[in-house]
């Protein structure tokens, strides 16, 4: 058996069993074990970005990593913004890059590069296989540095040679040798429990429900999954019976939302504003989130969101079994019997008219949100306003930007179509963000998944105009307004989107804005809308 | 006067006029600084590789570097594959690219990540600025960095505090002192001398001279700026004179070619046809080239390609005066006055018709080319046909992808014609390719570029449908196919073209695609001609 093929059966054998690709020479053998090993589902993208922004969503929808086939340091690097986002969620990826065959290295033919240079800032985990018989063992040591809590990005360096060369009796030998070495385990039971999350620090506990008690002003700030729907309700009862305030991060990779679900307000993004906020606390429980930082610098500015005088505890890390940890803060506050305070109620507005707001646009989508939709959030200046509104839509999914990168949302919403197929996904995307990784749409089509994405065309890098004033520039003159300004020509989305297979409208007002998100939300295929602003 | 406004007069006074940008909130008060400066020209583009990828063949037309505006460490990954073929083709340029303030790197916000990890792979210079004070000293060597000959990638990465504070008076000191110290000069004919090439080593040329007169089967293979026309004229009465062989190599930066022009023949991609082009050779003068090696390893083929008893002799290396060597070459072998061999024929074929072929796709290029138009060629799979029946077009300029890095080839397009007004730039792009960087197009509308582009539309990676069997991987099932194959769905390149404010045509047979290219040479801005192999 090749390197290749042993790669192929041995990301099967840990449950990986998605791999998003765009292949070159060097990654050719690779993709012909495809056709001798069933298992491995293959989706391409046109754009490394789409990639690795696919693998992201799916670990956070799925909950295990998929695999990326990316082409040497060019192609990892095409990858790299995405896998920044990744690795500020904590989303398990394993990248499979190739490399030039090991004798071939030394001659710098042009694509020559230090793969591993380009890999290193945004993974955890790297690795350069060296012959056939690495193969079974990087490809495993991979998968599990993947999986470390809470998900981690592993890239794996496959020079051609290896993949084509085949293995050798000795690495059979040391392949058996391997799976009986202690601590090392194979797959099924073992293999989750490699992963399993650090429990709870009866110590932290203890500390946080005197705090508690005392009775000070307190927020519990949640991040990481304690954004899913079972730990919000548990902070809701702790809550309810501590009188403490609860928080979620600005961002969180997974925020379960919307009616008879436990909905705590959304650390505001303006410093101003989150410093407002955060101004009542005397102290503030960490529960996989960190101190509350701004996004940028400002001038004059704070960096440090939180009163001078305020006192962190942190329950548990993002790595750590968060949903325990609440539990067992629920036990020591005696609050698991008790009903959750901040419990969003059902309410799904009357379809709006008239001429396009954010606001309106935010009604729209609380009326039309199916149950169980996935909502990727990269309308960035467009999507703060839309978080609220919706909160009492039906039950829901909401996936961020981690890092802060854009070009992720189109690619997250293929990631997510395909690790939760009979979800809808409601991809709500800026026309600037879009643009990074427009190719995703062509995929989208391909793979017939289950997309609607809703297009906030302002014309603008809105947030821009925003952050000029932000960090001190003034007003911008007509040279910096123009590098802010998307109208020159217009884009239009809709045009653009079918010329890679995804049917669309345009929307210029709420009544049309709802009939085009009925139409998309109501096929099974994506679809687009352009919401001109 | 703030940081921001520092560099970019610095930069002006270094000559660098042009910025090519793709900024975020960190780089605020640089595009702030644009509106108190005269003479900077930006350019935005809607993602980072367009921006990279300009800048390379803009240095590659102007013989200067542009600066590129990047945000942090995901910005500048995504323009890190354009980086790669810069480097590889000793394009100098200035990136600039914005990072947190200084005291914020440490608070770990969403978009913190190590820039200059990111950057080094594909730079050849870094440097992190640490005080508006550095400003002035950074930006300048940054440039002399990126002038070294051939040209090189430099990195200056501005936090933002250095661009927002003002300088302090020591600094205006330090930057007088730095203006006076021995060997730094400030601007001028003192800075081209900074970046003067290495004159040629009249051993080497001695010992060229003595190996051509020995008669044996000798190659002069020609790279870099040996490619460019005064260079060709040279070794072609060399060749003249001496009987030896030249050839350029696969890749060069800029190929001046066409009628009147000495045109060697091109190095071979496919390892099997460069091994019988080199075998007759016994000793190899590499002129600004490097000894040929294969673009991929085969298993079972050789990476090098010239007999393994051929002799090579480096008669001046891709950064020294390739000019000043082949001069000193003719003079020592008495070549001067020689007419030169191999000039290239004027030959405008009549416009074919029938259906679609790539010979008659290059027909029609040949007869159309206007003069001293710029062929960027990122055909890959259909380029390599089109250079040989072209060859006797009226004079152009050739430009490759130079690190194999695809997605080259709509961003250079951008690049050449901003270098060089008044002349038409044809881009030659395979549809696998262009969806890279498709978002070029849209910048070539904002700037009425006068760019045509010829998509050669065989929806496939047809390259790597040939390399497929080329690594031995046989015959590729369905699976396999899937990956290679772009037909599903087809994408509508003029639609695409024409949602992003590019104006287009679709060929089926060559008469459309004479008609097509036809009215978008004749038009001054830029049109996309969709030819359907």
């Amino acid at each position: 058996m090749n390197g290749a093929e042993r790669l192929v059966r041995t990301l099967l054998d840990e449950g990986v069993d998605t791999c998003f690709t765009n292949p070159g020479t060097s990654e050719m053998h690779f993709v012909a074990a495809l056709d001798r090993v069933e298992g491995m589902r293959c989706v391409l993208g046109l754009f490394e970005g789409v990639v690795t922004g696919a693998a992201d969503a799916y670990y956070r929808m799925a909950g295990r990593p998929a695999c990326t086939l990316l082409h040497l340091g060019p192609g990892l690097g095409n990858g790299l913004a995405n896998l920044h986002n990744a690795r500020k969620a904590g989303s398990g990826i394993v990248n499979i890059v190739g490399d030039h065959a090991l004798p071939h290295l030394a001659l710098d033919a042009p694509l020559t590069s230090d793969i591993e240079g380009v890999a290193r800032p945004m993974s955890h985990w790297v690795r350069t296989l060296q012959s056939a018989d690495e193969v079974a063992t990087g490809a495993r040591e991979a998968v599990r540095a993947a999986l470390r809590p809470p998900g981690q990005v592993a890239t794996l360096v496959l020079p051609a040679d290896c993949a084509w060369t085949d293995e050798t009796h000795a690495n059979g030998l040391a392949a058996a040798s391997d799976a009986a070495a202690p601590g090392v385990a194979r797959s099924g039971p073992d293999r989750r429990r490699a992963a399993a999350r650090r429990a709870a620090d009866p110590a932290a506990v203890d500390a946080a429900a005197r705090l508690l008690a005392a009775g000070e002003p307190t927020l519990v700030l949640l991040g990481g999954v304690a954004a899913m729907a079972e730990s919000l309700e548990l902070a809701g009862r702790i809550a309810a019976r501590t009188g403490c305030q609860l928080m979620t991060e600005f961002y969180v990779p997974r925020l379960q939302r919307g009616a008879g679900r436990v909905s705590p307000p959304r650390l505001p993004y303006a410093v101003d504003a989150a410093v407002a906020a955060l101004a009542p606390f005397r102290n503030i429980v960490l529960v996989g989130a960190t101190e509350p930082v701004s996004f940028f610098a400002y001038p004059g500015k704070p960096g440090r969101l939180a009163p001078p005088d305020c006192r962190f505890l942190r329950l548990a890390g993002s790595g750590d079994d968060l949903l325990g940890a609440l539990t067992a803060l629920a036990e020591a506050t005696d609050s698991v019997q008790v009903a959750p305070v901040g419990v969003a109620e059902l309410q799904r507005p009357q379809l709006p008219d008239g001429p396009m707001t954010l606001e309106g646009i935010a009604q729209v989508i609380a009326a039309l949100l199916p149950e169980q939709a996935i909502v990727i959030d990269e309308a960035v200046s467009s999507g703060r306003a839309l978080g609220p509104p919706t909160a009492g839509a039906l039950p829901h999914d909401w996936l961020s930007v981690m890092g802060g990168s854009i070009g992720f949302g189109l690619p997250a919403a293929v990631g997510a179509a395909i690790a939760a197929p009979g979800r809808k996904v409601l991809a709500l995307e800026g026309d600037g963000s879009a643009m990074y990784t427009i190719q995703a749409l062509w995929t989208m089509a391909r793979e017939g998944l289950d997309v609607t994405v809703l297009l906030f065309a302002n014309r603008a890098y809105r947030i821009l105009q925003g952050e000029y004033a932000g960090v001190g520039a003034g007003r911008p003159g007509p040279r910096a307004d123009r590098m802010l300004r998307l109208d020159e020509p217009a884009i239009d989305f809709v045009g653009l989107a079918r010329s890679l297979g995804v049917e669309g409208l345009r929307a210029t007002n709420l009544r049309e804005l709802a009939a085009g998100l009925g139409q998309g939300l109501a096929s099974p295929g994506p679809f687009l809308v352009e919401a001109v602003l």
